[in-house]
């Protein structure tokens, strides 16, 4: 999407790739909203670690960035032994599949890169191949998302209040997103409509990415507390949820998500609200046969018991602080732990929808659809 | 209760009096939990903005301050004119009121003060029922706050997992607390158990004041994001969940408490868990029909689009902010907006009972024991 950076607008995507360095490019958006950055990771190694470490996050733009790691480690090998070649590029698969291991988008798409290499006989022939899927994974993650728009925008209503929970914007993705990808068709057509932006704690991605999106888009929205959507359903002041997906279970219907996803499900259940689930393809796992096997994250406490944020000067009162400068602040007891579950499970019969680049679907449908849906025969 | 500052244990309670200086004592809370301060309030009007401002917050401890405030404020006049010294009353009232206009708490509060002090015939004589009131007002809310301790701790069973939101604990009330009253008791009698606090964003009572209780009484707990409860619900994780309460309606067993109370009676009851409130009588509202009508508060935006906590040195990689200071991060993006409601509402139908000092009751029954309770004929 745009950006506007001291005055000048650019079209940036998420995540891209610098052939003649060998560089994964990505929107480093631990700095967003504060600062906007693009950085280039070293090697595949790199890559995995700002994969796991959130340089880069959401289910297709860490799904091209695996892609594009793939394809940077297999380039970097120097030697025409293809065993040795391949045995490489395993280690590489490995250490991207291991960055972030509830997602299924990084491994669906170095299979497909693995599976696009295989035709080549030679170790330089696989190479040329390994990039040319990876930035076609690129180009067809920006295809669907802008289906999803299509698909999605006719939910959206003049003066309708959407929640949204977490980033599934075009951060999450190469570009457009899927959540987003509705409201951002929706407002080309010209509706107008009023989003609430979950927080989405604890790492705060819907008060800093989605919000800034939204911001960057001109899209009119504000940042609720996780705690108060809830209230403001009770109160009718919300009309639709739509939120992103890190794996959707083909067989069953269920979503993984941000922590979080399931409260608002159930919520919007109990006041009839509908709730949409926007997901690429890349996102449904066809195999596994429960969403309690699918495995949760446990992440670092320390994002539980503080918060990131720009020191405000004039209300720190500090004087020894310099306003404007990025900092942590522990916010939490000193003497007391946290226990910090990345994401959750909501089930079916939560979900009004599926909204995919093929159209929308109760997710009990999914598997009936599923030769449509790029699943299994 | 019982703190620890610098090795040595002393006990406090969150507000009292000082008669010779005629000020409200107060545990600073917006200090806690990184720092423990008494302050002292110059005046009734220091006392309204104490209350507005948070330094003091929770039903019982507004209650006993608003009272003490009234007792301050009328024990300033100088002069023998009933008459006028009424007329002041009644303007320190209205001062006292207005600081938190959600909360029932300072007004039954001053209520009370003042039927007490109508006794009185002249000016010193109202003066000295004003104070003996509110030293009454106050031992009382200790004495209800252990009764609720007796009647919640046979809910809490050995190896049991609970939920609390926000601070209903002792620093909420003049002594003990009342969501937390049930934990020390059962702590008293050797039961073991284990607490999870909800961080309560956006001011993070949870994570700030109730883990710092729970870990000055050694009592094992974990903080949570706010979105996290529903997923350890379906894990299997929470046995029972205990809240407090801003204003309770005797008529209808509604509950207004802290913005997210009633998306945790939602979840509590899809999972079948019991759902306690934790309440003293003041809190009860005899006279509301409804809890549309509970007016609720819509807060500063800043509260949701940033954090007060210690900047934390050897993660923040600044190297010109002071480790170890006092500072607000604006977490959100810059040119977002909030929406911050302070309050929500639960229905009876999710509430298993309330904890009262006269014992535990079904919400739809209030009304019906409201002899017991202290409601009207």
């Amino acid at each position: 999407m745009n950006v506007t950076v001291r005055g000048r607008t650019r079209h940036f995507r998420t995540v891209s790739f610098d052939a003649a360095k060998n560089r994964v490019l990505l929107i480093e958006q631990r700095l967003l909203p504060h600062e906007f950055k693009v950085v280039g990771t070293r090697d595949f190694r790199a890559t995995a670690v700002a994969i796991r470490d959130m340089v880069v996050r959401g289910a297709g733009a860490i799904g091209a960035t695996a892609a594009y790691g793939l394809a940077q480690g297999a380039r970097a090998f120097r030697g025409r032994d293809l065993g040795k070649f391949q045995a490489h590029v395993e280690a590489v698969f490995q250490t991207l599949a291991q960055a972030r291991p509830t997602a299924v988008d990084p491994v669906n798409a170095m299979l497909d890169l693995r599976r696009a290499m295989s035709v080549g006989t030679t170790v330089a022939e696989q190479q040329t191949l390994a990039l040319r899927a990876a930035e076609r994974f690129a180009d067809e993650d920006v295809a669907h998302c802008k289906a999803i728009g299509r698909h999605g925008a006719k939910l959206i209503r003049n003066g309708m209040r959407v929640l949204t929970h977490c980033n599934a914007g075009w951060l999450a993705f190469v570009d457009i997103g899927t959540a987003t990808a509705p409201m951002y068709a929706a407002q080309a057509t010209g509706r107008r409509f009023h989003v609430f932006c979950d927080e989405t704690r604890p790492r705060s991605q819907g008060a800093t990415l989605t919000a800034w999106e939204l911001a960057q888009q001109g899209v009119p929205h504000q940042i609720i507390a996780d705690n108060a959507a809830g209230f403001l359903m009770w109160r009718d002041e919300i009309d639709l949820v739509i939120v992103g997906s890190d794996r959707t279970l083909g067989r069953t219907g269920e979503v993984a998500n941000k922590i979080g996803t399931y409260t608002k499900a159930v919520l919007a259940k109990r006041h009839g609200i509908p709730f949409y689930v926007a997901i690429p393809l890349s996102t449904i796992d066809w195999q596994m046969r429960s969403g309690r096997d699918i495995p949760i994250e446990e992440r670092s406490e320390s994002e539980v018991l503080g918060a990131w944020g720009i020191v405000q000067g004039p209300k720190s009162k500090v004087q020894s602080l310099k306003s404007g400068e990025r900092a942590f602040v522990r916010v939490a007891n000193p003497t007391s732990r946290a226990r910090n579950p990345g994401f959750d499970v909501t089930p079916p019969e939560l979900i009004t929808g599926i909204i995919t680049p093929e159209g929308i679907f109760k997710p009990g449908e999914l598997w009936r659809h599923r030769a449509k849906l790029g699943g299994p025969a």
